[in-house]
C-alpha cells in the first residue's frame, strides 16, 4: 500500500488542473490513495499556504506526502524542493515560504532540491507554467509510491537556506501581551491570533478572566473593549464577543455565531495588531 | 476492507478543518475510505443537516457510518450521538435535531451517546471548539474500521430523547394541497417542498394537470399563478414554469433552465407556504 | 482492482447530489475508486464540460470511466451513450456536445446508446429529472467494476452520429492570425484562445517577440496594446500583461499575478475573437 498523498494549491476546483494532477499520480500508480487539504488558498498568497500546512499536517499519518503549490514565481529561478519534516512527513513545493510554519512548529529535518531532468512527467510539452502537474504532483506520486526514494530527488540543500516568510511573535509587554491576527476562520469569521495559550496563561491570565481587547491596524485603532476568556462558546450568550483558545492551541476572537471579522472590518496579517490586558477590579 | 466513512459538516473547505479530520480518521486505519457528502451546509443551519442526510444516506452501502458536525452548540452539554438507522448505517453527531429526517424517513433503531473519556482523540488538547475533529471523526473512524462496535460507543439512550427539530407536514385542504418550500435545490434554483407525489396523485392530480401554485411568505402572497404538472423538464419550453416531481419524490416548483427562487425571492423553511389546487376548466 | 471513475457535472457541492452519486457507484461495488474532475461546470454549459474533459482526460490512466453529467435536456429524448476514447478510455454522458473537443483531439472510435431497460438504477422510481444518478454514474460504475462489457451498455450508433458543438478555428490571415477566447483560466483570470503554439511558431513567431493584441466582442475592439510572448511569467514584472503557451500548448493572455479577463471585462466564447500581428521594428 502506498502512502497518502494530500495536494494543496491556489487552484480552485472549478476547472481540470486540480484533476489533471490527481490523474498524473494515479497514472504513476493506480493505487495511490490522494486526498486534498484545500485548493482554496488565496492566489499567491504563499502565507496562507504555510499557515494551512501547519494547521494539519500534524493529524496526518507519519510518512504522508503533502503537495502544496502556491507558486507565483513559476518559471522564476526559485528553487523546486521535497522537505523532510521532524515527523516524518514530506512536503513538495516550490521553495518561496510554504515551509516557514512547518520549520518552526514540528521541524524540517533535510531538504532536497528536485532534479527535474529526472523528476519531471515525460512528454510534458513547451509549457512552463504548469509545474503543480509537471513536476510536484508527478515527483510526490513517485515518492509516495515508493518509485523514488527521498535521496532520489535531487541534491540536498542546507536546512537554513529555505526560504522563511518574515513575521513577528507575540509578545509580553508592560501590561499585558501583544500579537497578530494571523488568519481568519473565514467561514466563521472568527480571529485567529499567534498569542498561544501556555503564554496567556504564564501572565495570570485564566479562564473566566474579563480581557480588554485592543485591535488596531496600522496603528489606528479598529476594536476596542472588554470580553471575557470562556472556556467555550458555552457560556456565552449567541451574538455576545468571545475570547476562546482555538483549535491550535492560540487565542481566538470570535462573535457567538456572528462573524467578528465581518462585524468589525478586520483582516489578518502583521499589520493586524492585538493588545490584550487584564481588567483590574 | 473497512467501512465507508463519510463527511458533513459547515466548515467550508477553504482553510484546513475538514482535511484535519480526514487525517484523523486515517491515522485511525489509513485503508479507511473517506468521502464528503457535502461542507457547505449553510452556518448553524442544523434544518438542512438533517435533510442532505435524508437525500443521500439510502443511496450509500449498508454499513456505511456519517459524520455530520453542524454544531452551534459546541461545549454546552448537548450530547454527542450515535445513531443506527433501520437500514444499517450509522451517523455520528451532535444531537441537536441532525437525526430529524431520517428518523421520520428510514427510521433510527438504537442511539448510543458518545463517552468521551475513552472516544476522544488522545493529546487533543485544552481547546473545546473542534469537536469535529477531536470526537466525532475519531469514532466514526474507530467504528467504521472495527475498533469499536457500536456498543462500545457509551451508553444507549431512548430514541425518543433524540432532539427533533420541530416542522409541518403537507395536509389536505378543501380545495388543494397545502406545504412548505422545505429547501432549495440552490445552484438551480428550483424550490423542493415537502408535498409528497402520493399526496398528489391521491387528490386526483396528474401528470399533464393545470394547477393554481400560491406560494406565501408570513401570510403575504409571494406568486399565484397556473403552471404544469410535466412528466420532465422536456415539454417545457425554456425559460417556461413548471411543476416537476423532484429526485426524492416529492413536488418541485422551476422555471426551466432558470431560477424559480431568484425570480421571485423565495427562501426556504416553514414561513414559505405552497398551497396547489387543480384548475377546473 | 477496479478501473477509476472521475466525475464531473454542474451540480456543485452544496448539496447531496453527488453525494448520491457516490453512494450508488460505491453500492455497485465498494471497492472502486472514485475522483472528482469538477463540480462547478456553470449550469447547463456544455462546451465548457467539454473543454474540461478535454483538458484533463489525457493525463488519467487508460481504462479510466469519465461520467459528464451537463444536462439540460433531460427528460427529453436526446440519447445517454459511452464513448470510447482512441486512448483507451470511457465517457458516460447525454449526447448534447460534451464529446466535441475529445472527438477532436484525441479521436472517439465508437459510440453506444445506454439501454435504460437495463442499465437503470432498481426501483429509481417516478422521477425523471436526475438521470446522474439513476443512469449515467449507475452505467458507469458497472462499467468501471466490470459488471457490464462496453458492449453490453447497448447498441452501437454511428461515431458521426454525435452531437458535436459548432465552433471556429485559429486561422492564419495576411498579416497575422486570428482565434477565439475560448475559455478563462477563471480563477486568475487568464484568456486561453484556441490558437495553437505550433500555428504561432510556424508563423514565425517567437518567444520574446513583441506582438499587436486586438480582441474584440461582436467586432467592437476591447482591446488593443503590444505585449511579449513570454517563455514563462519569470520574466515579465508583476502586473505586466504577457503573452505564454499555457498548459494545453495554446496561446494564453495574461496581466502577471493580476486578471486580465476582469482588467479588460472579457469573457469567452465565438463572439470573442483574438487577433495577433508581429510588430515589425
Amino acid at each position: 500500500m502506498g502512502k497518502q498523498l494530500v495536494l494543496q494549491t491556489d487552484f480552485g476546483r472549478a476547472d481540470g488542473a486540480v484533476s489533471a494532477m490527481y490523474g498524473v499520480a494515479l497514472s504513476v500508480n493506480p493505487a495511490l490513495r490522494i486526498y486534498d487539504l484545500t485548493h482554496e488558498i488565496p492566489q499567491y498568497n504563499i502565507w496562507e499556504a504555510s499557515y494551512r500546512l501547519y494547521q494539519t499536517v500534524q493529524y496526518w499519518p507519519e510518512d504522508t506526502v503533502f503537495v502544496s503549490v502556491v507558486d507565483p514565481g513559476v518559471g522564476t529561478d526559485r528553487l523546486s524542493v521535497v522537505a523532510q519534516t521532524a515527523n516524518g512527513q514530506y512536503v513538495v513545493t516550490p521553495d518561496n515560504g510554504t515551509l516557514t510554519h512547518l520549520d518552526e512548529s514540528i521541524g524540517i529535518l533535510s531538504v532536497r532540491e528536485i532534479d527535474e531532468r529526472v523528476n519531471r512527467l515525460p512528454n510534458s510539452g513547451e509549457s512552463y507554467t504548469f509545474h503543480g502537474r509537471d513536476v510536484y504532483v508527478y515527483t510526490a506520486a513517485r515518492l509516495a509510491a515508493g518509485v523514488i526514494s527521498f535521496e532520489e530527488v535531487g541534491p540536498e540543500i542546507a536546512v537554513s537556506d529555505v526560504i522563511r516568510l518574515p513575521h513577528h511573535e507575540a509578545e509580553v509587554l508592560n501590561d499585558g501581551i501583544s500579537g497578530n491576527v494571523d488568519i481568519l476562520d473565514s467561514r466563521f469569521g472568527n480571529l485567529w491570533t499567534n498569542i498561544p495559550r501556555e503564554l496567556l496563561f504564564a501572565q495570570g491570565i485564566h479562564y473566566g478572566d474579563q480581557l480588554e481587547v485592543t485591535i488596531s491596524n496600522n496603528y489606528s485603532i479598529v476594536y476596542q473593549s472588554e470580553i471575557k476568556l470562556g472556556e467555550s462558546f458555552a457560556r456565552s450568550r449567541v451574538g455576545d464577543p468571545i475570547l476562546f483558545i482555538n483549535s491550535l492551541d492560540k487565542l481566538g476572537i470570535a462573535i457567538n455565531q456572528g462573524s467578528f471579522a465581518n462585524a468589525y472590518h478586520i483582516l489578518s496579517g502583521d499589520s493586524w495588531q492585538v493588545r490584550i490586558r487584564k481588567v483590574v477590579q
